[in-house]
C-alpha cells in the first residue's frame, strides 16, 4: 500500500473547493487501486485541508494521474488552492492499546 | 471524531526519530479516545514524515497532551525533527467504488 498525502492551502472559496474536491474524489474512486481516501480542515487554519489517500501500489496511482480526466480535476483544484502533494509509504500504523492489554 | 495531522521534517537521523516516534505512539496509544494513526515516509523527501492521528473528540486529544508524560515525547521528537501540527475535522471520506456500482 502507498498513501498519497496532499496538504491543500486554499485561497479560493472554501464551499467551491470542496464541491470541485469532491468531483475529484468521484473520479479517483473510479479508479483500479483507489483504496479509500479522507479529506480534513484544520480547526485553527480553516484555509489548511489534507486529503490522506490509501491506494494498493504506486504504479495504480500513477495510472490514475495519467488518466486523460485527470488533468480537468488537478486544474480546477488549483485555481482555488496551491497544494504540497507527497506520496509516502507506511511506517508505523497503530491501534488504541485499551486497560491492561500489552503487546500487539 | 478528529483527526490530528502531524507533518514532521526530520533533520536528525530517521532511524532516531522513528524510534522516538514509536516511543511517542506507544504512549499515545494507552490514552483514553485514541483510535489509531499511522505515519508515512515520503517517497521522494525522505526527511519528509507525516502522522495521521485518529481521536474520538478534541477534548481526548487535548487531555492526551496534557498528560504529565507527554512532554518529554515532544522534546524527544523535536530535537530530531521540526513539525507542523493540525487538529482537524473530517470533511469527506470515500471508499473505492468498483465495476457499474454507483452512489455511496
Amino acid at each position: 500500500m502507498v498513501v498519497f498525502v496532499n496538504q491543500f492551502s486554499v485561497h479560493g472559496n472554501a464551499e467551491d473547493f470542496e464541491r470541485a474536491f469532491q468531483a475529484s474524489s468521484e473520479f479517483m474512486r473510479r479508479q483500479p487501486g483507489f483504496l479509500r481516501h479522507s479529506l480534513v480542515r484544520s480547526t485553527l487554519l480553516p484555509e489548511r485541508y489534507v486529503n490522506v489517500a490509501e491506494w494498493e501500489d504506486a504504479a495504480s496511482f500513477r495510472r490514475a494521474t495519467e488518466h486523460p480526466d485527470f488533468e480537468s480535476h488537478v486544474r480546477e483544484l488549483h485555481e482555488l488552492a496551491s497544494s504540497e502533494p507527497h506520496l509516502c509509504v507506511p511506517v508505523l500504523q497503530r491501534g488504541a492499546l485499551r486497560g491492561d492489554a500489552e503487546g500487539g
